[in-house]
């Protein structure tokens, strides 16, 4: 086998960042070159992520202690937090002009700066990186993102509900005005920071809706149904928190268009995903579990009929860490550095 | 202080049956005289429920081998599975024509045969009795409630949906034909039968739609919600698993109905329930937690503006062992025997 | 019914603190007349714990804006920080030198300075203070917390190995040299404090020993066992975390001294808790579970045979934020005020 | 690559061999040929469970409708209850003399029959097989294991013992009558069936020990800990269920022979295990967390200094699944088959 692709992942002491080290530790074809922390830089991996004990990794080392020109890096994930993101990046390809990155964060899912002002409160700091970052949900924008040199990762919620939705609303299989995403994540999907709220417990034996009306995800989802539909598309969206660690579920209510049943919905999602690796759809009238996908890069989608003559219920699961987060960016990785599109991503779901 | 009634509860086995003796155990105005569990007839309440072992209670007896005639209870509470519970009820009534008996089954919930038939796949056993029950909704029922001999008192997800909905409903404020309840219940909803879906294992770490598009819940939320319109009501309805024990959260989607706002809808509510023990309202905007109310007899609700104009999220919660079961059941005791409505249930949630 | 005895509450903002309310609300003979929370002084309780919304609380205010002399308080609560309490709990008595405190710190529990200044690691700042302190384990001084003024309530995991432990010391019946206490606690044992071990995502499913070889909690035990044989008794004690809210059992491993079994030990324990209100003595061979003591103020405690030969197995379990921390305190309340031992602390334990 | 060896999957609706399945779906050089589930024949892996939903399997089979002699299996895994498997592993050996079984039930551990008899109440039925199986405990059989036509895949919780105290048993370090193994290990370990105890309501939120002083894994710790010493050796042993998935932690009492500090046995056990992919020894003082081995064939094991000079705790931790089971038997395969120890056992551990 030729040489491996030399990687580097920045923030590898967040829940994504350890992710990506659990996957490409066992991809074939990379090998981990960098990895920084900036608040655990000088530190080993294994004092921040005892389950990396065993194998050898790069010391964790600051950002500012990295010359890009010179590291030899071949792809770069970016699993920092939003804001400070655009910042590292534009110093990245500053020094580094042909650069591949994947990023992590939410600094680049919008084209719009407009769009992006109104939902994160401040300007983009790197605007013209902005417009020529892909969007990387891979089943829709596969082709742009084997050319693309920064691709934005797609955050958890959206991509969970996009998978379902996206195939639908390019049919113009429903109605655009009734659509309701009733979305319940995992606690990873906050993040590792310490805040009381995210306390085991304050979590666990509980169940609560958060950002009832608002939040930032639907920024995303409005670009894509949008984009998807040729028309303005605003969703109902209200996320929701489950005592567990991994998995989003999504409940969606629809109504079909132009006499589109339940049925005639499931077929053209069937259809859609028939070979796609990452996407599988149940059998009509059966809907996922999120245990079924834990720890994989799989999403399960299913289909049922509402007791509403021409309602559908869409149900779709994904392990927010995977598919949601570092498996797809593995993903977008394949595609940019010429991989199969599954290398490294083939494990099966651990359940129990 | 007066004697005290003497009560009986049938099915002491299950969750709702441990759940009755655990609030009449500290009821000031009851004794217990009376526990059934025919499967663990001649055993100790304590060898199957090891958390009342320091209290003194009667021995489990069989249903078959009590004479309902001398056994001299005031109020029987009846948590039996469905369709044995319409035969025991009758038996009863029979030998008993004074009886009092508040039924945590689904049995009387339903006052038409012909639905009862349609969603239970069977004739009801006792047509009569259907027609004398009185649903047991207390914010809702209360003077009927308090002359009722029969009171079936309402599921856990039904109560969760239907004390936000109903005010709502009777007020002419939202859109009949838009509603969408997702609901999301922990496992006690489930019960204590031991079937493989209900493992530890099986439920730990993961989330779940279950029954889409159908479930029998629907067939009491279409009696009550269409009761209150006065017309054919019927809401799309989605339960999930939550893996916790207790504690039920729905999210429900309405579009206010001549131009009322989200905030319009929460000022009916707040009024309602404004002198209600058991129902609070939170501040506009705010959403409640399952976790806060954990063991309480209380109901929590929220209205948030949804982002499309003209709709709101309703996010309400409860104990589903609690008000919506066995603490319910208590509340309609007292107002069946003259007690104060709060008799035994002033216990503040369990939190964390 | 007479008025109702004044009680403060000191650090209302923690899982100590919320459960003193939750329990002093329901209790028959106080008020809850103020409320601290140094960082959240303004705040209503309802903010800082949800659950407590439907209640009338005093606003929570912060320590230094007391003034204990006119505040009429006939008891205060505080479940503050170690040391910050014995500089806030040496004011109090400057200010009122009638007052009465129980402290749920650690900071009066052990008698000898020495002891204090190697296990905290500084001097303690109130001397006079420690040496008058009542230690407030209720079973074994309930004669000297009668008459008490300060009460330091013990510790959770010590008061779980103590109660099996100190009958069978003082009985000689178990050889001193051979005790290992194995204690596994529920996570609020480590309090509310936003720290990223403590996070639901890095707790959940996973199990762990902490401060294996040495733990504060030890220097509680050597004082307690040391004073029950009259000579020096060192325990090997190891804590452990599980994924779980409350509850700590203990699993105790001893040898019986002079020929005793294990069938003696347990004579001795049912013995000595024949009358006790919230210690049960489970029947031998039976151990107990921690989910059937959760939310009430009751230790279960089992003995069974171990398969060497006069070596015995001792199970306690407790909640440890009721009977470990909270409920223990209101037991001392009770003393300290002449109320019955029992009042307010006779909820059921929850389960499921 | 050569073909790959054809594998057999007795029991696979279970959760061994569930897990089996995972492994083996990535396993480079197997092929999986058969899957019986004798409840469910006719079925889909796809129906028992449905994460394997995207992968191609055989049907589900009955045991009686294989042809042991034609089917082609180069091994075979037996993940079938105890007793069961004595009678199918005989009646495969008489249809088939070459070939190659990994048992994972009980039935082959003990090697000696009245011992086997003692412990499970009934005389072994293929005590010729009981004599030829090779104990299956890698790190101390290898060699054997390599030659073996019949491993006795150890048990959970006996290889989350036995990998820390063998060695220090065979080095005569610590005394042999005073070892103390207190065991913790996730709900997977009771299997799938279906029990009122096992129930998610009566398992969450809660802790208990179970078979307190007998326990059947005892007779396997006797062997293998008196084989180890030359001489009989009879531990002390509590198992208890913790409310998680997966993953069991020994937290292990001994003291030092012949001046043997808790640092020199820690020396012995880095000395033993410095090669071993899958035994990983912390820097003395540190202790492990399941959640660290989850889903990954390592155990970790901590060594730490009690109080009492002289003694010493362990700490072991392993995911009872993998390293506790299926890992352990792939691992067995591996050897019997001349594959690299490690193959498909490459998987890092998944946490959060």
């Amino acid at each position: 086998m030729a040489t491996k692709a030399k990687i580097g992942v920045l923030g590898a002491s967040g829940y994504t960042g350890s992710e990506l080290v659990r996957l490409l530790l066992r991809h074939p074809r990379v090998e981990i070159a960098l990895l920084t922390a900036d608040r655990r830089a000088g530190q080993e991996m294994r004092n921040v992520f005892p389950q990396f004990a065993p194998f050898a990794l790069p010391t964790l080392v600051s950002i500012e202690s990295v010359d890009w020109k010179t590291a030899g890096l071949d792809l770069i994930f970016c699993a920092l937090p939003h804001a400070t993101t655009q910042k590292v990046i534009a110093a990245i390809f500053a020094a580094k002009p042909d650069a591949k990155i994947v990023d992590l964060s939410a600094d680049f899912r919008l084209s719009d700066p407009a769009a992006y002002a109104k939902w994160y409160g401040h300007e983009h700091a790197a605007t013209e990186l902005q417009k020529q970052a892909v969007y990387g949900l891979v089943e829709v924008y596969r082709r742009d993102i084997k050319r693309a040199q920064l691709v934005a990762n797609p955050g958890c919620y959206t991509t969970c509900a996009q998978l379902p939705l996206v195939p639908l609303i390019k049919a113009k299989a429903i109605d655009l005005d009734e659509i309701v995403v009733d979305a319940k994540s995992g606690m990873t999907g906050a993040g590792r920071s310490a805040k009381e709220a995210m306390l085991f417990s304050e979590v666990s034996e509980g169940f609560n809706a958060y950002g009832v009306g608002s939040h930032r995800h639907m920024a995303e989802l409005d670009q894509e149904f949008s984009k998807a539909a040729g028309r303005d598309v605003v969703v109902t969206f209200t996320p929701h928190l489950v005592p567990m660690n991994r998995g989003i579920l999504s409940t969606i209510y629809v109504r079909g268009k132009r006499g589109r049943t339940a049925q005639d919905l499931h077929e053209i999602l069937a259809k859609q995903y028939a070979k796609e690796e990452f996407v599988h759809v149940l059998p009509f009238g059966e809907t996922p579990h999120t245990r079924h996908i834990r720890g994989s890069n799989m999403t399960f989608i299913g289909v049922a009929k509402d007791r509403h003559e021409g309602r559908a219920i869409l149900v779709s699961a994904l392990d927010n860490l995977v598919k949601g987060a570092s498996g797809q960016a593995v993903q977008n990785m394949n595609l940019m550095l010429g991989f199969p599109e599954a290398a490294g991503l083939e494990q099966v779901a651990l359940f129990p």
